[in-house]
């Protein structure tokens, strides 16, 4: 696929079909995560593929733990008609997991560092242009409590879960959600 | 150019040649960093695109005055020779500001919210793609106080200033640096 095509098409998708991927496509997915750049050329990540059904029901009640808590937190309504389901339908679930020690600079900086996590956001974004580039399609998935998806998942204590990538084929088409003229974000300085 | 040859391709450049680059061409690398996800289609970004001498000069200086920060707090001896003119040689700096009020769920969380600075660093990796795609090169910079890199572009302290993309014909061939075997870095639960 081209790549302004990759990165136009791509859609976050919370319908998934239950067809299967198999093991080549997805560690073609996570390779593509490999080659984002990071502080250091420190490769600040890990994958943890789930395939486990168990497994993704103990993940799906641990979001739908914080669905509920999000809702109350926040007074946001449609949180209460919000499905989270796809954690289960999704053939493939990929956690990726973050090394704050694989930082570089900003570990000596007071508020701690984020070099790692925008490392891992850059591949997490590389593995959603793969997935579609591929005929898949994926979701970035955050809303989990970190210390309870280390036990789910058995992470140490010093590693961050960053986010999870559901990945499969989508069940339907997904609308491109309307966005801000160009313009509007942008500012000159010259 | 297809998908997975721009994301095994990109590198991090710093060393530009001083051939600029048309306002059209910045657009359409910050048109595909506005193709990423976000929280809840926030769209928590904005760009800043820097050509101006004078204020590339204060980002030098800013960065040359982190660089000796982090080296003393560090005693990473290489920072020593490392040099950051590349601030200067670029005909472009990008600078990539989120808002905080647009992070999603997360902002009920006591640590803070991240899912917007998630959010644009895959637009800045979706940016750095799209350089790569236009026969151009890019480095993601984050070597600056936020407060005064605030002061430098003129950005509200409610806002976060989360990084700065160089870009610029690279001035020579950039070697891949080495990467980890994939599969050391996965691990599957079936």
């Amino acid at each position: 696929m081209e790549l302004f095509e990759a990165i136009k098409g791509r859609r976050s998708c919370r319908n998934f079909s239950s067809e299967p991927i198999t093991e080549d496509i997805i560690m073609e997915i996570i390779e593509a995560g490999t080659w984002a750049p990071s502080p250091l050329n420190g490769q600040p990540w890990e994958f943890i593929v789930i395939e486990d059904n168990a497994t993704k029901e103990m993940i799906y009640q641990e979001a739908e733990r914080c669905r509920k808590w999000g809702e109350e937190a926040s007074g946001w309504k449609w949180l209460g008609k919000y499905r989270v389901d796809f954690l289960k339908s999704a053939p493939v679930l990929i956690a990726v997991v973050g090394d704050p020690a694989k930082t570089g600079l900003d570990a000596y900086l007071d508020e701690g560092g984020v070099g790692y996590q925008y490392a891992c956001a850059a591949a997490i974004q590389n593995m959603h242009l793969a997935a579609h580039g591929l005929g898949l399609s994926s979701l970035w998935f955050t809303l989990y409590d970190k210390k309870k998806m280390r036990e789910i998942l058995d992470i140490p204590p010093e590693k961050n879960p960053v986010s999870i990538v559901c990945i499969g084929k989508p069940a339907g088409e997904i609308p491109a959600p309307p966005r801000k003229e160009v313009k509007e974000k942008v500012r000159f300085v010259r």
